[in-house]
C-alpha cells in the first residue's frame, strides 16, 4: 500500500476509523471518498471486466437474477459459461403464477392457479425502489417496460380489529390528522416558551409558521374540523358542481383515539427510502424482468439440475448434480472456477470444500419466513366501491396487510389482489403449517373484515409459503447486526476458485437489486483474480 | 314542504343552521343527510333522465368537457341537441400540444410545436385525483386508458435561490428531516412535562412512543444522523452488495437551516386531498379524454363558431354567432333550451337576456392567470443524471415547478417537461407579458438553475398563457369566498330557458370533475323543468 505523506504513520483503515469516531460516519465517508475509498459497491454504471480471460471457464449456480447478471457479464467478457438451475425455469424469486401455472411446495401439496388470463401474483419480489440503480439499468438494457408501482395511497386502509369498533380508516385521515394534533401540540407548547433556550426566538416564530402550514392548523395554530383541514384530510361531503354542490369536511379523529388505536405504527412504512414514490413493476408480471435475463442467456442454462456436492481443488471446480428429471441420476460438470448463487438455506446442506470462515458464514443465516396469498375477484370493488386504485391497506389481522393490484386501473373486470403478505412472526409460521387450501380460506375470511365485499365477490386463490418453497427453504437471508459483524466479509471473500453471490450476499436483502450488486462485485473480484493471475 | 313531527316549528333550513351553530358542519351534514338533502351534489353513478321530454330541443354552446356531458346524456334522454363551438376542435382546456400542432394566441403570436413524435404537453387540465368520480367513471365508459400521474416524487428537489447555497434539496431530505426534528422537539418538552394537564399520562406514553416510530427517532428521542434515519431519509453512500457494501448515512439538515429556507412550505402542497396517491392521466394525453367525449359527440358538434349573441323568450333561445372561417358571417341556432358552457371570461363580454342576479354573477368571477411552458431535451436527464421519475420540483423561481413526465419511465431517449407552471401573481403576468420566445428562453435559463444539464440538452419549447387563449381570455374561475356566497347560486340557477355549466359553475374549480359535476347538475335540473313543464 503506498503512502500519503503526512498519513504515513497511521493504516488508512485506522485513520478512517479515527475519523469516525471523531467526526461521524458521513465525515468519515467524505474522507473514505478523498482517498478513492467509497462507493466501492453501488451500481456505477456498466460493469467493465477489462482484460483477456484466456478462455477461462466459469460455472455458475443458479439461474435467479444473481446468477444470470453473472453470465451475461461473463461471457461478454470472453468467459466460457455454464449454469445449472434446479427449477424448470429461469429466475428463481423473480417468479409469477398465472392462470394455468402449477406450484408443488415441499410436502408435496400442488397447487393450480386458475388465475382468469391477464391476471397473476408475484410470489416474491414484486416492486423496484428508485434509487435501485443496477436493476433499472439491466431492465433499460434488456427492454423491460416499467409502470409505477404504488405504495402509498392516501384512501387505503389502516385497520385495528380493536380500535374504531374494528372499522378500517382511511390512511389520509390518519395520516392528517396525527400529523395535525402533533402540531397543534407542539404549536401550543411553543407559545407558552416550552422551547426558550433550546430554539431561538426567531427559528420558535418561523416554527410557528412551518407547523400552521405543514399540520393544517388554523390562525390560533388549533387543528380541529373545517375546510381547511378536510382540504388534506378529505370531506364528508366532496365539493361538486352546481346547486347545493358546497364541500361539508368531516370530523377529525382525536388524537387520543389514534394513540390508543395503534394505527400510526403503519405511517412510518410508507415513509421508508425503500417505499417512498416513484417506485416500480414491469408491465406484465416481475418474471418479465427473469424472462429478459433468459432471452440473453438461457442457451447456457441447463434446467432440473439438483446440485449435491461442490468440490474444488487448485485446478479448477466439480460440481456434482442430479438431473431431476432422472432420479438418483450422478452428473457432474467442471470449470476453472464457480460463482455459487445458490440461498445458504440450502447451500449450508450441500457438501462443499470452502474455508472455516466461509463454511461458517453459510450456516450463520437464517431465512426469512413469508407468505403470499394472491385472491382472485369477480370485480375489483376497491376500485369501484371504496376508490382504492393500488397500494396497501394495513391490518392488526394474520395478514398483516392487503395490496391492490398496480395496473389496470378503472377498468372493471376480475382482479387480483395479494390477500396477504406476512414477514417474519407467528403468523408467518402459522400459515406456513397450514395446507394452502387453507391459507387461502383463511386470507377471504380475515380480509372479509376490511373489505365485507370479499364473501360475495371470491373466486380463487393460491398460496406461497417461502419455508416450503424447495429451491430456496425461507424468502431472503435474514441477517443480524451481529452475524454481518462476523461474518458477512467471509460469505463474500473469493474463496479458492469458489465465490457467492445473491441477495444474501448484499446489505440490500430480499431485493433483487442486491442480487445484482452482489453479482457484480463478485465478477468483478472474480475477474480481477483471473486477469492477474 | 312537508313537516316532520318535533320539527314543525322550524324550517328544515333553520333547523339545520341550528345544528351547525350548535354541533359543527359534520354534525350538520349528518343531519341533512337523515333528512335527505346531503349529496345533493358529488357523482353518484349515471345521470337518470327519467321521463319523455317529447321532443324538446337544446342548444349547447361549448364543446369542452361540460358541454360533451350535456349532449351525451342529454341526446341519450331523447332531446334534439346541437353544440356551437368556437375552435376546430373539441375538448376546449381538455388539450394537448404534440409536434406539428400550432396554436395562436391573442396578439397574433403563433407557435408550432416541434416536439418528436410521442412526446407532448397539456397546457390545461393534466391529472386526475382518485376521488373524481364522475371523470373516472366517463373514462371508464369511454374506454379512456388511464396511468398513474406521480405528484410526489421524494427524489424531486425542493429549490431556494436563497438557501443552501441555490443547491436544490431532495424533497424525502426536507421531509424526513422536518418530521424528525417536530418529532424530537415534542417529545423532549413532552418529556419534561410541557403536556401535563393537556394530555393524559397514558396518551403521553404512547404520544412518545408514536413521535419516536413517525420521526425516526432513536432510543433517547433524538433525531440524528444514522443507519436508522437513512432508512428514511436516504444515504450518503446506498447499501451495496459483496464487498465494502455497508452502507453510510447522511448528515440531516439543521431545524435552523429548514426554518430559513422556508423549503417546508412545499410540504403541505403535497399532502392535499387534490394531490394525494394515487392520481391519473389518461395513456398518450390528457386530451384522450376529449377526444373519447368527442368520439360520441361528435356529430352534434358545429366548429368555427363564435357566439356573439345569445337571446331568450318564453318560447326558447336564440343564439347569434359568426362563423370563424367566414369573418363577418352572421349565423342562428334556436332551441327550446340553452346549456351554456361558455367561461365566465368570455361570457361576460357577450350579450344575453338573463336576470340581473345571474348577469351580476356572470360578471362578479376573475380568472385564474396561468401560464405552462412545455421544454423537450436530448434525453432524459432528470431520470437518468438525478433518479427523479415523475413528481414535481419546487423553486421560489418565478417558473414556479418543474414537472416531469410520469410515462416512459427509464427508457431513455428524449422527454418532454413542464419547465413552468405559475398560478397567479406576479409571475404568472410577468411570463403573460413576454413573447411566447422569451418564456421558453426565460423557462430554461430559470430551469438550469436546478438542472445544470438544460444547457446542454435543451432542444425546443411551446408557451401557453392562458389569459392569452383566445378561446378563454384565463385559466379557470376564480371565486372568493365572498363571491360565491354573494353570486354563486344566482350563477347556477335555471334564468327561464338558459342554464349555465363548466367548472366556474362548481365548487372544484379548473379540476375536469368540476366542469363535469356542474353539467350534469344542471341538465338533470333542466331535465326536470322540461319534463314537469
Amino acid at each position: 500500500m503506498q503512502h500519503d505523506g503526512a498519513l504515513a504513520g497511521l493504516s488508512r483503515r485506522q485513520l478512517l476509523s479515527l475519523i469516525g469516531l471523531t467526526a461521524g460516519t458521513a465525515a468519515m465517508y467524505q474522507a473514505m471518498s478523498s482517498l478513492g475509498l467509497a462507493q466501492e459497491s453501488g451500481y456505477k454504471g456498466p460493469v467493465k471486466l477489462e482484460g483477456d480471460p484466456k478462455g477461462a471457464s466459469v460455472l455458475i449456480l443458479g439461474a435467479g437474477l444473481a446468477g444470470m447478471t453473472a453470465a451475461l457479464e461473463l461471457r461478454q467478457a470472453g468467459y466460457k459459461v455454464q449454469i445449472l438451475e434446479y427449477n424448470e425455469r429461469a429466475g428463481g424469486r423473480n417468479w409469477t403464477l398465472r392462470g394455468g401455472d402449477t406450484y408443488t411446495e415441499l410436502g408435496g401439496a400442488t397447487q393450480k392457479c386458475e388465475f382468469d388470463e391477464g391476471l397473476y401474483i408475484n410470489p416474491g419480489p414484486w416492486r423496484i425502489p428508485y434509487h435501485h440503480n443496477g436493476l433499472l439499468a439491466y431492465c433499460r438494457r434488456l427492454g423491460v417496460t416499467l409502470e409505477p408501482f404504488q405504495q402509498l395511497n392516501h384512501n387505503a386502509f389502516l385497520h385495528s380489529s380493536k380500535a374504531f369498533g374494528g372499522k378500517p380508516q382511511r390512511v389520509r385521515e390518519i395520516k392528517t390528522d396525527f400529523r395535525g394534533h402533533v402540531s397543534e401540540l407542539l404549536a401550543k407548547v411553543t407559545q407558552k416558551g416550552a422551547l426558550e433556550g433550546d430554539v431561538t426566538r426567531q427559528d420558535q416564530e418561523m416554527l410557528l409558521e412551518a407547523l400552521r402550514s405543514w399540520g393544517a392548523l388554523d390562525k390560533d395554530y388549533a387543528y380541529r374540523e373545517s375546510l381547511h383541514t378536510a382540504e388534506f384530510r378529505g370531506f364528508a361531503k366532496d365539493p361538486g358542481g352546481g346547486l347545493g354542490a358546497a364541500p361539508v369536511p368531516g370530523k377529525p379523529i382525536a388524537l387520543a383515539d389514534i394513540l390508543s388505536s395503534g394505527l400510526w405504527d403503519s405511517l412510518a412504512n410508507f415513509a421508508l427510502y425503500e417505499f417512498q414514490t416513484t417506485m416500480f413493476q414491469p408491465v406484465g408480471g416481475i418474471d418479465m424482468i427473469g424472462k429478459a435475463f433468459a432471452r440473453e442467456v438461457g442457451d447456457l442454462i441447463q434446467y432440473g439440475a439438483k446440485v449435491t456436492r461442490i468440490a474444488q481443488d487448485d485446478k479448477g471446480v466439480t460440481v456434482t448434480y442430479e438431473e431431476t428429471r432422472n432420479p438418483g441420476s450422478t452428473k457432474q460438470a467442471s470449470a476453472d472456477w464457480c460463482v455459487c448463487t445458490i440461498p445458504l438455506s440450502i447451500l449450508s446442506q450441500i457438501e462443499i470444500n470452502v474455508s472455516a470462515p466461509m463454511q461458517a458464514a453459510i450456516e450463520a443465516v437464517p431465512y426469512v419466513s413469508s407468505v403470499k396469498v394472491g385472491l382472485q375477484f369477480k370485480r375489483r370493488f376497491w376500485e369501484e366501491d371504496d376508490l382504492i386504485f393500488g397500494g396497501v391497506s394495513y391490518t392488526d389481522l394474520p395478514i398483516t396487510q392487503i395490496s391492490y393490484p398496480s395496473t389496470g386501473f378503472n377498468k372493471g373486470g376480475k382482479g387480483v389482489l395479494l390477500g396477504c403478505y406476512t414477514w417474519n412472526g407467528p403468523n408467518s409460521y402459522e400459515f406456513t403449517s397450514m395446507a394452502p387450501e387453507e391459507r387461502v380460506k383463511r386470507a377471504v375470511e380475515y380480509g372479509s373484515q376490511i373489505h365485507p365485499q370479499y364473501k360475495d365477490e371470491f373466486e380463487n386463490g393460491i398460496a406461497v409459503a417461502w419455508h416450503r418453497s424447495p429451491f430456496t427453504l425461507g424468502c431472503a437471508g435474514d441477517w443480524t447486526d451481529e452475524a454481518r459483524k462476523e461474518h458477512y466479509d467471509n460469505l463474500c471473500q473469493i474463496d479458492g476458485r469458489i465465490v457467492l453471490a445473491g441477495e444474501h450476499a448484499s446489505y440490500i436483502p430480499a431485493w433483487m437489486e442486491g442480487a445484482i450488486l452482489s453479482s457484480l462485485d463478485a465478477i468483478t473480484r472474480l475477474h480481477q483474480r483471473v486477469v492477474s493471475g
